[in-house]
């Protein structure tokens, strides 16, 4: 009977303030370690603050724009900016770097990323459910406003970098998606599913599980440095039978590539921005 | 006084299915020959397919941005949303490119050219209708969402073209119009005049003839592959008279030469796709 | 006494017609400024015309655009409209350019620059109250909505050179502040501090010294063509304490040089867009 209340008890978890913190933390984390984003920081605090709260509050800003919301609404909860504030301050200009040092220890570093892809679920939950408040069973429309509540500033990326002057029109998310939006659709399908009442599941027990599976996802790739994405053998099954991959045995294994691609797209994602800085640093010196 | 009644007969004609499926396959088609779409498809229906909901639903959505509606509205009529995808699919994925090979046989290609003109009518009627009930007599605002309708994905083309990876930002439809853009502004401009009953003409005969224009020029042009707008002599008496082209005797030729390329862009936009992919693949053999 | 009510009187001094008119001809003479804007204009009028719109309407577009408001509702304003057309109108296509030379003329272009900031003070005022109105007490956002509002156009530079054919993702005025934009962000602030009754000062009175301040420097630095911003030793000071920037001797330099550039931001602009014209003009001939 204790067992079973786990996941309805879970469900009521407050995300404010230690699960949002993290959140905060492990996105503005990333931020710094795209290449650049420190020589920015230096160069216009303004536009680096402007990029941290893309990063924290990109879904949200991202699912207003869909509802013809202010998307502007996120700066309302003053607590919540100031949080965000305070972690991007400490993280960017803590003297000695004592708090990203601190936190790229791996144990808190698994940490704080497990509690953010606690935070996607919440997210994702609330986008639907947003969503439906505005369009009665439209379902195309839940999912959509769930995935980008969910995946976030991934969506937007390409504009966050324009704010740091960063411009890579060849890649964006729709094209190569990282493992995190990926994951981030399918727990919008789902949680649509299960809204529409098309899923023989409770609510909470499915919040349960996919968090569990997040959680659990992340942490091995994580400690395996594996690029490999658990959706891969679906996504290959899923392209021969609807786009006819196996008709074009050549391009199966560059449909592999890419996907196994897809989820370092991080670090591809510093290369291409350390080529680039490099470039304009050279740029710089024939001036 | 049969003959009489045509055009009010026309003007109640419905554009589902039929017209909106024309209107599908004519902007698939077209996306299709994009050069790098049918590489996109591959690599990631899932942006190809957003891709082609630009093209199908363009207009609406950017006239729900002009008008701060939301956005993902159209996703709501699920039906319409249906028949664009399978549009879609069978367009991209269909075995042998059937359905692309069958509805490129140039009886089939005019009608549905023809058909999707049609459609074109509709949605800039529509669109002034719906501005007209949000801005009382507006008349600018009648214009621009009437044109935002009818001119559809071409105004979005440049972000358009970044869910594919493509930037151009050297051109845009506002520097160079196409045929299509011009007529939907003149079509936004006659519909604002006659619904601020400005014109001697009742609604549904304007539909008709501004309809039959549409037709017999897109068909006309298809079938002598002319890029000659048929605009071409007005634009240059306008020019002449406000914008004093004839002060400047050897800009005017550049001028002529603009505006005869407006109407060819879509043969120059796959030009400069086609060099642009060579470009990508060999830095991809490079790489 | 007569003295003490100058700034309650000059607090209700109407905008429209000639601050309005004064705003708009330094808008479009500024955009006629860069380079290239000349070009766009014989090539596409409604592309130049649809650049000076958004020189002179961007901070009502964007404000607009953050409060999830229709942004074409400037276009239901037909007077102004009409009046920054005919303005846009005769800067760029009057026989012989009078009208551009003739304000070119320095006292003349000191009064237009001197009213324009005049108009900076009531888009800031009217941004805040307009803010608050929709949320109320959020000083982030009232912060945010009155920056967008005096800053205009500045602010939406990419996306408005984006119309004009030109696209520079490195530069933006988030990055590299001008002084406009830094005077608008700090109008932003101290007229919130004022709404919210942090100040010790009346409106009409803030509204009269931030007024003042603002024309005798902007007349300053255009006399003196100066590019050090009256901030700079401020922004070296706040800096310091905030980010560090003391404990990088060699990076203040940098720091330094920035800040300068960034008044003088203008001058590059163009410089970069001759360089960019002049590459695009090779271009042409190599095809």
């Amino acid at each position: 009977m204790e067992l079973g209340q786990v996941p309805l008890l879970f469900s009521r978890l407050p995300m404010f303030p230690f699960f949002d913190a993290a959140h905060y933390l492990a996105s503005v984390m990333a931020l710094k370690e795209q290449r650049g984003a420190v020589e920015v920081s230096r160069q216009s605090p303004i536009a680096c603050w402007f990029s941290a709260m893309l990063y924290c509050f990109g879904g949200s800003i991202l699912s207003s724009l869909m509802l013809a919301e202010p998307p502007v609404g996120f700066l309302a909860n003053s607590t919540n900016i100031f949080l965000a504030s305070s972690v991007w301050y400490l993280v960017f200009f803590c003297p000695h770097d004592i708090i990203y040092r601190c936190f790229s220890f791996l144990p808190l570093r698994l940490m704080i990323a497990g509690m953010k892809e606690v935070t996607r679920t919440w997210k994702i939950t609330a986008g639907v459910a947003h969503a439906n408040s505005h369009y009665k069973n439209a379902w195309l429309i839940m999912v959509a406003v769930g995935w980008a509540r969910g995946a976030g500033g991934g969506l937007i990326s390409n504009f966050e970098q324009l704010v740091r002057g960063v411009w890579k029109p060849e890649s964006n998310e729709l094209l190569k998606m990282s493992y995190p939006v990926k994951v981030a659709l399918v727990g919008a399908v789902l949680f649509t599913l299960q809204h529409a009442q098309n899923l023989p599941i409770a609510r909470h027990n499915l919040m349960f599980f996919y968090t569990t599976f997040l959680v659990v996802t992340k942490v091995t790739m994580m400690l395996t440095q594996s690029a490999v994405s658990p959706f891969a053998p679906f996504e290959s099954v899923l392209g021969r039978m609807l786009f006819g991959w196996q008709q074009t045995p050549s391009k199966v294994k560059g449909e592999a590539r890419v996907s196994s691609n897809g989820t370092s797209s991080v670090c591809d994602r510093s290369a291409g921005e350390a080529s680039e800085s490099i470039k304009k640093g050279q740029a710089k010196k024939t001036e």
